[in-house]
């Protein structure tokens, strides 16, 4: 299943895409695809709404995030290990957590806006997953599979200044507004024969500037799952951003930044592409 | 005014407190003190009601956060000099930020749990701010006042193995379940005379661990806020720890770890006290 939000920022409503003209609403079954949803079961309780059909035309709606702003956004850090090779920095022993602020979280195709103050505005294409339910100390990798809603692709925008020269923790570098592009959908896992194995790319102005695969992801999605359930309890419709694959603006020699004006395309094989313009700060 | 939240966990009704023993019961105005009460108005929706009465007497209620969970909890590292002092590290140049999980947050008299696998679980202290209204790229540091609902006494309690030796971001240390304790009450700033001269103090098992005053904080809230507006988009109930004085489990010799059993009392001059007990992981 693929399910999308679709309408004005702050008004959108739930619907599952058939294809990529038609959807079917069902906002009559839940009013958002938000916490309460994946805890009341998600997706499961759309069954019998989209067997009844109703299937409607796209008519150039804006898509939002395929989510409800969530409870939190969870990222891992230098989780490819072509990426890490490409920083000089150690492939990790452990999965490296930082955070981003949930109001982060736009649309697809909404714009990306340089924060007041930057110098280093820098993309990152990621793989998104969504938390299905309250999760905690899982007892195994193998238990997570169970706790995964679905995944996205995910932008995670970023200040390398205000991330890396300003405190010491990144966070601060992640939570500009607009810093989260999410969708255009959130796919259930039946969907996705092989997590482990989709490959992703992201453009700048037409350029090739990442190319990857999560084949060289050095934490899997069940790793990471797994991991975050020993230090925290991971609420459903949490989303967790799982790193990036080489070929980030601060990867580059000499090193590359956003710009007003610029347009970033990305993807992931079976979950979509997004296209953002950016904006000068406001 | 003093605002509390009494009831069951997720079931608190919103109440303003008269005296130690008497409330006003306001949840026939706002359902709860959360993101769309502050965001409405705040105390200010507040003051027909509370001129009205209805006094009611506590009747050994439970008393949670004094505030619903918040769009994010963000926290404030190494913000007092006497205690950037004790750990032997330099006095930040801007203020250090990391992130709790909002779901940490609980009431002042909860029990906190130490976390599967833990070793150092330590105490925090610390002054908590609310923000009062969306809060972005503020002009000067003056205007935060205005952004500012009320202060509370928070614990930020934190598992320093998971926080410095687990992948090297501090979130990972600061997010277990029960960390947040929060309260008794939000307190508006017209009834705190001075908020850069209040004593604050934490016992653990009776014998008294930290001793501090917001005198020596580096950044105090205004400087605090007025920097975070700048990275990011502040939403009205939003929850900021501010840093902790001297005396946490970590910075005595032979340090000091929580343990099953050991009870703590910490207050904050005219914000209240509060007591947890500690139990073993579940």
């Amino acid at each position: 299943m693929y399910l999308m939000r679709i309408g004005a920022p702050g008004a959108e409503k739930p619907v599952v895409r058939v294809d990529d003209g038609h959807y079917i609403d069902v906002s009559d079954v839940t009013p958002d695809f938000d916490e309460r949803f994946f805890a009341a079961g998600g997706t499961a309780l759309l069954a019998d709404r989209v067997a009844r059909g109703d299937v409607r035309a796209f008519a150039g709606e804006r898509v939002g995030a395929p989510i409800a702003r969530p409870h939190q956004i969870l990222c891992i850090g230098l989780n490819y290990s072509d990426h890490a090779a490409e920083t000089g920095q150690a492939v990790p022993d452990e999965p490296i957590l930082f955070t981003k602020s949930p109001n982060t979280l736009i649309g697809p195709y909404d714009e990306v806006r340089i924060p007041r103050g930057s110098t280093k505005t820098d993309w990152e294409v990621e793989l998104g997953i969504v938390i299905g339910r309250r999760t905690s100390y899982l007892d195994s990798v193998e238990e997570a599979k169970d706790a995964i809603a679905g995944y996205c692709v995910v932008n995670d925008v970023s200040e390398r200044a205000f991330q890396m020269e300003r405190g010491g923790q990144w966070s601060k570098g992640k939570s500009a507004e607009t810093f989260n592009p999410a969708g255009p959908w959130l796919v259930t896992p039946d969907e996705i024969p092989d997590v482990k194995n989709l490959g992703m790319w992201l453009d700048v102005n037409g350029v090739r500037r990442q190319t990857g695969t999560t084949k060289t992801m050095i934490f899997d999605p069940y790793v990471i799952v797994h991991h975050l359930s020993q230090f925290m309890v991971l609420e459903p419709g949490d989303l967790i951003n799982t790193g990036t694959p080489p070929g980030v603006g601060m990867g580059h020699d000499p090193q590359i930044w956003l710009q007003p004006g610029d347009v970033m395309e990305l993807g992931i094989d079976r979950l979509g592409a997004q296209r953002q313009q950016v904006l000068g700060p406001r």
